[in-house]
Protein backbone atom coordinates (compact mmCIF):
# COMPACT_ATOMS: atom_id res chain seq x y z
CA UNK A 1 0.00 0.00 0.00
CA UNK A 2 1.16 3.01 -0.78
CA UNK A 3 0.01 6.29 1.02
CA UNK A 4 -0.56 9.92 -0.57
CA UNK A 5 3.35 10.55 -0.66
CA UNK A 6 5.36 11.46 -4.07
CA UNK A 7 8.84 10.84 -2.79
CA UNK A 8 10.70 8.12 -4.82
CA UNK A 9 13.32 5.97 -2.64
CA UNK A 10 16.48 5.62 -4.59
CA UNK A 11 19.81 3.95 -3.33
CA UNK A 12 23.21 5.12 -4.60
CA UNK A 13 26.50 3.09 -4.42
CA UNK A 14 30.22 4.89 -4.00
CA UNK A 15 32.59 2.16 -4.53
CA UNK A 16 36.52 3.19 -3.38
CA UNK A 17 39.19 1.16 -5.37
CA UNK A 18 42.84 1.73 -4.63
CA UNK A 19 45.80 0.87 -7.31
CA UNK A 20 49.41 2.18 -7.78
CA UNK A 21 49.01 4.83 -5.12
CA UNK A 22 45.80 6.64 -6.69
CA UNK A 23 42.31 6.00 -4.56
CA UNK A 24 39.11 5.24 -7.55
CA UNK A 25 35.30 5.50 -7.61
CA UNK A 26 33.60 3.36 -9.42
CA UNK A 27 31.36 5.95 -11.95
CA UNK A 28 28.92 4.90 -14.82
CA UNK A 29 27.98 6.84 -17.75
CA UNK A 30 24.45 7.57 -17.56
CA UNK A 31 22.19 5.68 -20.53
CA UNK A 32 18.81 7.09 -19.89
CA UNK A 33 17.06 10.25 -18.59
CA UNK A 34 17.61 13.59 -18.26
CA UNK A 35 20.93 13.29 -17.16
CA UNK A 36 21.65 10.92 -20.75
CA UNK A 37 25.33 10.94 -21.14
CA UNK A 38 26.49 12.09 -17.96
CA UNK A 39 28.62 10.22 -15.26
CA UNK A 40 27.05 9.06 -12.21
CA UNK A 41 27.28 6.77 -9.56
CA UNK A 42 25.73 3.27 -9.70
CA UNK A 43 22.40 3.35 -8.24
CA UNK A 44 18.69 3.16 -8.88
CA UNK A 45 15.41 3.14 -7.24
CA UNK A 46 14.34 0.44 -4.46
CA UNK A 47 11.95 -2.36 -5.44
CA UNK A 48 9.06 -2.85 -3.44
CA UNK A 49 9.70 -6.27 -1.61
CA UNK A 50 13.75 -4.87 -1.31
CA UNK A 51 15.91 -4.55 1.32
CA UNK A 52 18.02 -1.54 1.10
CA UNK A 53 21.05 -3.59 1.10
CA UNK A 54 20.20 -5.84 -1.60
CA UNK A 55 18.94 -2.91 -3.97
CA UNK A 56 22.71 -0.83 -4.16
CA UNK A 57 24.20 -4.64 -4.54
CA UNK A 58 22.18 -4.99 -6.92
CA UNK A 59 22.37 -1.36 -8.54
CA UNK A 60 25.89 -2.19 -8.46
CA UNK A 61 26.50 -4.95 -10.16
CA UNK A 62 24.10 -4.67 -12.23
CA UNK A 63 25.50 -1.30 -14.10
CA UNK A 64 29.08 -2.22 -13.46
CA UNK A 65 29.98 -5.87 -13.26
CA UNK A 66 31.08 -5.24 -9.89
CA UNK A 67 30.18 -7.65 -7.22
CA UNK A 68 30.89 -5.96 -3.46
CA UNK A 69 30.65 -7.58 -0.69
CA UNK A 70 30.48 -5.33 1.97
CA UNK A 71 28.95 -1.90 1.77
CA UNK A 72 28.08 0.25 4.51
CA UNK A 73 25.13 3.61 4.92
CA UNK A 74 26.37 6.56 4.77
CA UNK A 75 24.36 8.99 4.67
CA UNK A 76 20.28 9.76 3.44
CA UNK A 77 20.23 12.23 1.13
CA UNK A 78 16.86 14.05 1.39
CA UNK A 79 17.00 17.93 2.22
CA UNK A 80 17.96 18.53 -1.31
CA UNK A 81 14.09 18.46 -2.44
CA UNK A 82 15.39 18.80 -6.27
CA UNK A 83 18.52 16.95 -6.23
CA UNK A 84 16.95 15.39 -9.08
CA UNK A 85 15.14 17.29 -12.02
CA UNK A 86 12.41 14.85 -13.08
CA UNK A 87 10.55 14.45 -9.20
CA UNK A 88 11.27 14.29 -5.77
CA UNK A 89 14.41 11.27 -5.40
CA UNK A 90 15.45 10.63 -1.85
CA UNK A 91 18.59 8.14 -1.90
CA UNK A 92 20.06 6.56 0.68
CA UNK A 93 23.90 6.58 -0.05
CA UNK A 94 26.19 3.29 0.69
CA UNK A 95 29.59 2.94 1.02
CA UNK A 96 32.75 0.42 0.48
CA UNK A 97 36.27 -0.71 -0.63
CA UNK A 98 37.42 -3.07 -3.43
CA UNK A 99 40.43 -4.08 -4.69
CA UNK A 100 39.68 -3.30 -8.59
CA UNK A 101 42.36 -5.44 -9.15
CA UNK A 102 41.22 -8.53 -12.14
CA UNK A 103 38.16 -7.08 -11.95
CA UNK A 104 35.91 -6.70 -15.37
CA UNK A 105 33.64 -4.13 -15.44
CA UNK A 106 30.26 -5.11 -17.64
CA UNK A 107 27.79 -2.53 -17.38
CA UNK A 108 24.27 -3.38 -18.46
CA UNK A 109 20.67 -1.91 -17.64
CA UNK A 110 20.56 1.93 -16.94
CA UNK A 111 24.30 2.02 -18.18
CA UNK A 112 26.44 2.65 -21.39
CA UNK A 113 29.82 2.57 -19.80
CA UNK A 114 31.05 1.94 -16.27
CA UNK A 115 35.07 3.20 -15.52
CA UNK A 116 37.29 3.60 -12.48
CA UNK A 117 37.91 7.47 -12.14
CA UNK A 118 41.14 8.27 -9.76
CA UNK A 119 39.58 10.80 -7.24
CA UNK A 120 41.47 13.76 -8.68
CA UNK A 121 40.02 13.29 -12.08
CA UNK A 122 36.60 12.76 -11.63
CA UNK A 123 34.43 14.95 -14.51
CA UNK A 124 31.13 16.99 -13.12
CA UNK A 125 28.86 14.33 -12.24
CA UNK A 126 25.06 14.03 -12.71
CA UNK A 127 22.64 15.06 -9.64
CA UNK A 128 24.42 15.45 -6.64
CA UNK A 129 26.67 13.34 -6.94
CA UNK A 130 29.70 15.06 -6.80
CA UNK A 131 28.67 16.25 -2.74
CA UNK A 132 27.79 12.18 -2.23
CA UNK A 133 31.19 11.61 -2.80
CA UNK A 134 32.77 14.67 -0.94
CA UNK A 135 30.94 13.07 2.23
CA UNK A 136 31.94 9.39 1.51
CA UNK A 137 35.93 10.53 1.35
CA UNK A 138 35.53 12.48 4.51
CA UNK A 139 34.06 9.33 6.09
CA UNK A 140 36.64 6.96 4.95
CA UNK A 141 39.48 9.64 6.10
CA UNK A 142 37.69 10.28 9.60
CA UNK A 143 37.33 6.16 9.81
CA UNK A 144 41.27 5.49 9.03
CA UNK A 145 41.92 6.83 12.48
CA UNK A 146 39.65 4.79 14.68
CA UNK A 147 38.82 1.54 12.33
CA UNK A 148 41.45 -0.42 10.70
CA UNK A 149 40.86 -0.13 7.18
CA UNK A 150 42.97 -2.12 4.06
CA UNK A 151 42.02 -5.39 3.76
CA UNK A 152 40.00 -5.46 0.92
CA UNK A 153 42.30 -2.56 -0.72
CA UNK A 154 45.67 -4.68 -0.70
CA UNK A 155 47.19 -7.84 -1.72
CA UNK A 156 46.48 -10.67 0.73
CA UNK A 157 50.36 -10.35 1.24
CA UNK A 158 52.04 -6.90 0.99
CA UNK A 159 55.30 -5.22 2.14
CA UNK A 160 54.48 -2.87 5.15
CA UNK A 161 55.09 -0.04 2.67
CA UNK A 162 52.10 -0.55 0.52
CA UNK A 163 49.43 0.30 3.57
CA UNK A 164 51.68 3.12 4.72
CA UNK A 165 51.12 4.31 1.26
CA UNK A 166 47.29 2.99 1.04
CA UNK A 167 46.68 5.77 3.79
CA UNK A 168 49.06 8.66 2.78
CA UNK A 169 46.72 7.94 -0.42
CA UNK A 170 43.19 8.31 1.16
CA UNK A 171 44.18 11.04 3.35
CA UNK A 172 45.86 13.06 1.12
CA UNK A 173 48.89 13.84 3.42
CA UNK A 174 52.33 12.22 4.62
CA UNK A 175 52.55 10.61 7.54
CA UNK A 176 54.79 9.81 10.62
CA UNK A 177 55.69 5.99 9.55
CA UNK A 178 57.77 5.03 12.60
CA UNK A 179 55.00 6.29 14.59
CA UNK A 180 52.44 4.64 12.50
CA UNK A 181 54.15 1.25 12.02
CA UNK A 182 54.60 0.74 15.60
CA UNK A 183 50.73 2.10 16.38
CA UNK A 184 49.64 -0.84 13.57
CA UNK A 185 51.58 -3.91 14.66
CA UNK A 186 50.96 -2.92 18.38
CA UNK A 187 47.34 -3.67 17.77
CA UNK A 188 47.88 -6.31 16.01
CA UNK A 189 45.40 -6.12 12.98
CA UNK A 190 48.88 -6.44 10.61
CA UNK A 191 51.23 -9.26 11.09
CA UNK A 192 54.31 -10.41 9.40
CA UNK A 193 54.86 -13.40 7.48
CA UNK A 194 58.18 -15.31 6.99
CA UNK A 195 57.95 -14.08 3.23
CA UNK A 196 59.73 -11.52 1.26
CA UNK A 197 59.53 -9.62 -1.42
CA UNK A 198 61.89 -7.59 -3.62
CA UNK A 199 60.73 -4.65 -5.19
CA UNK A 200 62.61 -2.09 -7.45
CA UNK A 201 66.61 -1.95 -6.75
CA UNK A 202 66.41 -2.28 -2.92
CA UNK A 203 67.09 -5.60 -0.54
CA UNK A 204 63.73 -7.56 -0.56
CA UNK A 205 61.32 -6.78 2.41
CA UNK A 206 59.31 -8.61 5.10
CA UNK A 207 56.00 -9.60 3.47
CA UNK A 208 52.80 -8.52 6.15
CA UNK A 209 49.52 -9.84 6.06
CA UNK A 210 46.17 -9.23 7.72
CA UNK A 211 45.30 -11.04 11.05
CA UNK A 212 41.61 -11.27 10.19
CA UNK A 213 39.94 -12.22 13.07
CA UNK A 214 41.76 -9.32 14.98
CA UNK A 215 40.99 -6.91 12.10
CA UNK A 216 37.23 -8.13 12.79
CA UNK A 217 37.14 -7.70 16.11
CA UNK A 218 39.27 -4.57 16.55
CA UNK A 219 36.63 -3.21 13.23
CA UNK A 220 33.80 -3.42 15.53
CA UNK A 221 35.54 -2.33 19.49
CA UNK A 222 37.46 0.62 17.44
CA UNK A 223 40.68 1.43 18.24
CA UNK A 224 42.27 5.07 17.90
CA UNK A 225 45.47 5.14 15.47
CA UNK A 226 46.25 8.72 16.61
CA UNK A 227 48.42 8.80 13.30
CA UNK A 228 51.12 11.78 13.08
CA UNK A 229 51.44 13.97 10.05
CA UNK A 230 55.27 14.16 9.18
CA UNK B 1 5.48 12.53 -9.60
CA UNK B 2 5.36 8.99 -8.10
CA UNK B 3 7.04 6.13 -9.69
CA UNK B 4 4.96 3.01 -9.60
CA UNK B 5 6.92 2.01 -6.01
CA UNK B 6 4.95 1.27 -3.34
CA UNK B 7 7.35 2.46 -0.50
CA UNK B 8 6.47 5.32 2.45
CA UNK B 9 9.04 7.22 3.78
CA UNK B 10 9.15 8.14 7.55
CA UNK B 11 10.88 9.67 10.14
CA UNK B 12 11.64 9.06 13.73
CA UNK B 13 13.41 10.93 16.45
CA UNK B 14 15.07 9.94 19.13
CA UNK B 15 15.97 12.54 21.74
CA UNK B 16 18.04 11.86 24.42
CA UNK B 17 17.70 13.47 27.64
CA UNK B 18 19.87 13.55 30.97
CA UNK B 19 18.62 14.93 34.95
CA UNK B 20 19.74 13.19 38.20
CA UNK B 21 22.17 10.77 36.78
CA UNK B 22 20.07 9.43 34.61
CA UNK B 23 19.59 8.96 30.33
CA UNK B 24 16.26 9.57 29.15
CA UNK B 25 14.60 9.23 25.52
CA UNK B 26 11.48 10.88 24.66
CA UNK B 27 8.50 8.75 23.52
CA UNK B 28 4.95 8.77 22.95
CA UNK B 29 1.72 7.18 23.15
CA UNK B 30 0.27 6.49 19.64
CA UNK B 31 -3.38 7.69 19.43
CA UNK B 32 -4.10 5.88 15.86
CA UNK B 33 -3.43 2.93 13.65
CA UNK B 34 -2.38 -0.47 14.62
CA UNK B 35 -0.18 0.09 17.63
CA UNK B 36 -2.76 1.83 18.92
CA UNK B 37 -2.18 2.51 22.93
CA UNK B 38 1.98 1.62 22.41
CA UNK B 39 4.56 3.67 23.23
CA UNK B 40 6.99 4.71 20.06
CA UNK B 41 9.24 6.90 19.06
CA UNK B 42 7.99 10.61 17.72
CA UNK B 43 7.82 10.57 14.11
CA UNK B 44 5.48 10.10 11.13
CA UNK B 45 5.32 10.36 7.43
CA UNK B 46 7.45 13.02 5.56
CA UNK B 47 5.89 15.60 3.76
CA UNK B 48 6.04 15.80 -0.26
CA UNK B 49 8.14 19.40 0.09
CA UNK B 50 9.57 18.69 3.41
CA UNK B 51 12.82 18.37 4.08
CA UNK B 52 14.48 15.19 5.66
CA UNK B 53 15.54 17.26 8.96
CA UNK B 54 12.45 19.37 8.58
CA UNK B 55 10.46 16.63 8.96
CA UNK B 56 11.69 15.14 11.47
CA UNK B 57 11.74 18.54 13.87
CA UNK B 58 8.20 19.28 12.86
CA UNK B 59 6.72 15.22 14.19
CA UNK B 60 8.83 15.78 17.62
CA UNK B 61 7.17 19.38 17.73
CA UNK B 62 3.94 18.23 16.92
CA UNK B 63 3.66 15.06 19.02
CA UNK B 64 6.12 15.93 22.30
CA UNK B 65 6.09 19.93 22.55
CA UNK B 66 9.58 19.91 22.46
CA UNK B 67 11.62 21.89 20.25
CA UNK B 68 15.06 20.37 19.26
CA UNK B 69 17.57 22.53 18.11
CA UNK B 70 20.35 19.78 16.63
CA UNK B 71 19.58 16.85 15.37
CA UNK B 72 21.94 13.96 13.66
CA UNK B 73 21.15 11.78 11.21
CA UNK B 74 21.65 8.22 12.55
CA UNK B 75 20.67 5.28 10.02
CA UNK B 76 18.21 4.77 7.39
CA UNK B 77 16.40 1.86 8.79
CA UNK B 78 15.27 -0.07 5.59
CA UNK B 79 15.94 -3.31 5.60
CA UNK B 80 13.62 -5.22 7.84
CA UNK B 81 10.81 -4.82 4.95
CA UNK B 82 7.93 -5.64 7.09
CA UNK B 83 8.55 -3.06 10.18
CA UNK B 84 5.43 -1.65 9.92
CA UNK B 85 2.42 -4.34 9.87
CA UNK B 86 0.53 -1.80 7.29
CA UNK B 87 2.48 -1.38 4.60
CA UNK B 88 5.96 -0.99 4.17
CA UNK B 89 8.19 2.03 5.35
CA UNK B 90 11.79 3.04 5.47
CA UNK B 91 12.35 5.30 8.15
CA UNK B 92 15.29 7.68 8.69
CA UNK B 93 16.06 8.00 12.09
CA UNK B 94 17.55 10.90 13.60
CA UNK B 95 18.88 11.39 17.08
CA UNK B 96 20.04 14.38 19.25
CA UNK B 97 20.39 15.36 22.90
CA UNK B 98 18.83 18.00 24.97
CA UNK B 99 17.93 18.96 28.90
CA UNK B 100 14.99 17.96 29.65
CA UNK B 101 14.91 20.83 32.76
CA UNK B 102 11.80 23.07 32.18
CA UNK B 103 10.89 21.53 29.17
CA UNK B 104 6.71 21.13 29.38
CA UNK B 105 5.48 18.23 27.53
CA UNK B 106 2.78 19.02 25.08
CA UNK B 107 1.65 16.42 22.75
CA UNK B 108 -0.86 16.68 19.80
CA UNK B 109 -1.55 15.12 16.42
CA UNK B 110 -0.42 11.66 16.97
CA UNK B 111 -0.15 11.20 20.13
CA UNK B 112 -1.60 10.55 23.03
CA UNK B 113 0.89 11.09 25.82
CA UNK B 114 4.26 11.90 25.66
CA UNK B 115 6.77 11.04 28.26
CA UNK B 116 10.70 10.71 29.15
CA UNK B 117 11.11 7.48 30.25
CA UNK B 118 14.85 6.52 31.94
CA UNK B 119 16.70 4.25 29.71
CA UNK B 120 16.22 1.39 31.89
CA UNK B 121 12.69 1.32 32.23
CA UNK B 122 11.75 1.74 28.62
CA UNK B 123 8.71 -0.43 27.98
CA UNK B 124 8.43 -2.58 24.46
CA UNK B 125 8.04 -0.18 21.79
CA UNK B 126 5.75 0.02 18.78
CA UNK B 127 7.21 -1.08 15.24
CA UNK B 128 11.25 -1.97 15.79
CA UNK B 129 11.27 1.09 17.56
CA UNK B 130 13.53 -0.53 20.67
CA UNK B 131 16.06 -1.68 18.20
CA UNK B 132 16.35 1.91 17.03
CA UNK B 133 16.87 3.40 20.63
CA UNK B 134 19.80 0.46 20.76
CA UNK B 135 21.91 2.12 17.88
CA UNK B 136 21.40 5.41 18.95
CA UNK B 137 22.62 4.53 22.21
CA UNK B 138 25.65 2.59 20.81
CA UNK B 139 26.04 6.02 18.21
CA UNK B 140 25.91 8.34 21.61
CA UNK B 141 28.07 5.68 23.44
CA UNK B 142 31.12 5.67 20.48
CA UNK B 143 30.54 9.53 19.80
CA UNK B 144 31.87 10.16 23.68
CA UNK B 145 34.98 9.01 22.56
CA UNK B 146 36.02 11.16 19.74
CA UNK B 147 33.46 14.01 19.99
CA UNK B 148 32.95 16.32 23.29
CA UNK B 149 29.37 15.88 24.35
CA UNK B 150 27.71 17.59 27.19
CA UNK B 151 26.67 20.87 25.67
CA UNK B 152 22.99 20.14 25.50
CA UNK B 153 23.16 18.31 28.55
CA UNK B 154 24.29 19.84 31.73
CA UNK B 155 23.21 23.54 33.22
CA UNK B 156 25.75 26.10 31.78
CA UNK B 157 27.87 26.16 34.69
CA UNK B 158 28.41 22.99 36.34
CA UNK B 159 30.79 21.20 39.01
CA UNK B 160 33.21 19.03 37.15
CA UNK B 161 31.39 16.28 38.84
CA UNK B 162 28.58 16.54 36.53
CA UNK B 163 30.16 16.01 33.54
CA UNK B 164 32.31 12.80 35.00
CA UNK B 165 28.79 11.48 35.77
CA UNK B 166 26.67 12.43 32.35
CA UNK B 167 29.91 10.49 30.87
CA UNK B 168 29.49 7.65 33.20
CA UNK B 169 26.04 7.35 33.03
CA UNK B 170 25.97 7.05 29.16
CA UNK B 171 28.72 4.60 29.42
CA UNK B 172 27.18 2.44 32.23
CA UNK B 173 30.65 2.02 33.57
CA UNK B 174 32.81 3.85 36.42
CA UNK B 175 35.75 6.32 34.56
CA UNK B 176 39.24 6.89 35.81
CA UNK B 177 37.94 10.01 37.11
CA UNK B 178 41.34 11.85 37.04
CA UNK B 179 42.81 10.63 33.64
CA UNK B 180 39.20 11.79 32.14
CA UNK B 181 39.72 15.37 34.16
CA UNK B 182 43.25 15.65 32.74
CA UNK B 183 42.37 14.82 29.45
CA UNK B 184 38.89 17.04 29.22
CA UNK B 185 41.03 20.14 30.98
CA UNK B 186 43.70 19.85 28.17
CA UNK B 187 41.30 19.68 25.05
CA UNK B 188 39.91 23.25 26.40
CA UNK B 189 36.83 22.74 25.69
CA UNK B 190 35.56 22.60 29.29
CA UNK B 191 37.02 25.63 31.49
CA UNK B 192 37.24 27.13 35.35
CA UNK B 193 34.44 30.31 36.37
CA UNK B 194 35.25 31.98 39.11
CA UNK B 195 32.30 30.50 40.91
CA UNK B 196 31.75 28.13 43.16
CA UNK B 197 28.81 25.99 44.29
CA UNK B 198 27.95 24.20 47.56
CA UNK B 199 26.63 20.61 47.10
CA UNK B 200 25.77 18.26 49.70
CA UNK B 201 27.89 18.48 52.66
CA UNK B 202 31.60 18.76 51.38
CA UNK B 203 32.94 21.89 50.72
CA UNK B 204 31.74 24.45 48.01
CA UNK B 205 33.28 22.88 44.22
CA UNK B 206 34.48 25.72 41.63
CA UNK B 207 31.88 25.66 38.94
CA UNK B 208 33.11 24.84 34.52
CA UNK B 209 31.74 26.08 31.92
CA UNK B 210 31.98 24.52 28.00
CA UNK B 211 34.18 27.00 25.69
CA UNK B 212 31.62 27.39 23.17
CA UNK B 213 33.83 28.45 20.52
CA UNK B 214 36.69 25.56 21.30
CA UNK B 215 33.92 23.24 21.47
CA UNK B 216 32.48 23.47 18.16
CA UNK B 217 36.11 23.73 16.73
CA UNK B 218 36.75 20.21 18.66
CA UNK B 219 33.41 18.43 17.44
CA UNK B 220 34.31 18.95 13.86
CA UNK B 221 37.88 18.24 13.85
CA UNK B 222 37.22 15.26 16.54
CA UNK B 223 38.81 14.31 19.42
CA UNK B 224 39.97 11.16 21.20
CA UNK B 225 39.36 11.17 25.10
CA UNK B 226 40.88 7.83 25.07
CA UNK B 227 38.49 7.58 28.41
CA UNK B 228 40.16 4.84 30.54
CA UNK B 229 37.62 2.65 33.18
CA UNK B 230 38.26 2.27 37.16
Amino acid sequence: MKLAQNINLAVDGIIFGYEDQSLFVLLIKQKYGSQKGKWALPGGFVLDNEKLIDAVKREVREETGVKVQYLEQLYTFGDNIDRDPRFRVVSVAYFGTVNPKHMILNPTTDALEAKWYAIDTIPKLAFDHSDIIKVALERLRSKLNYQPIGFNLLDSKFPFSDLEQLYMTILDQKIDRRNFRKKVLSLGFVEETDEFRKSGSGRPGKLFRFNSKKYKELEKKGINLDIKFA
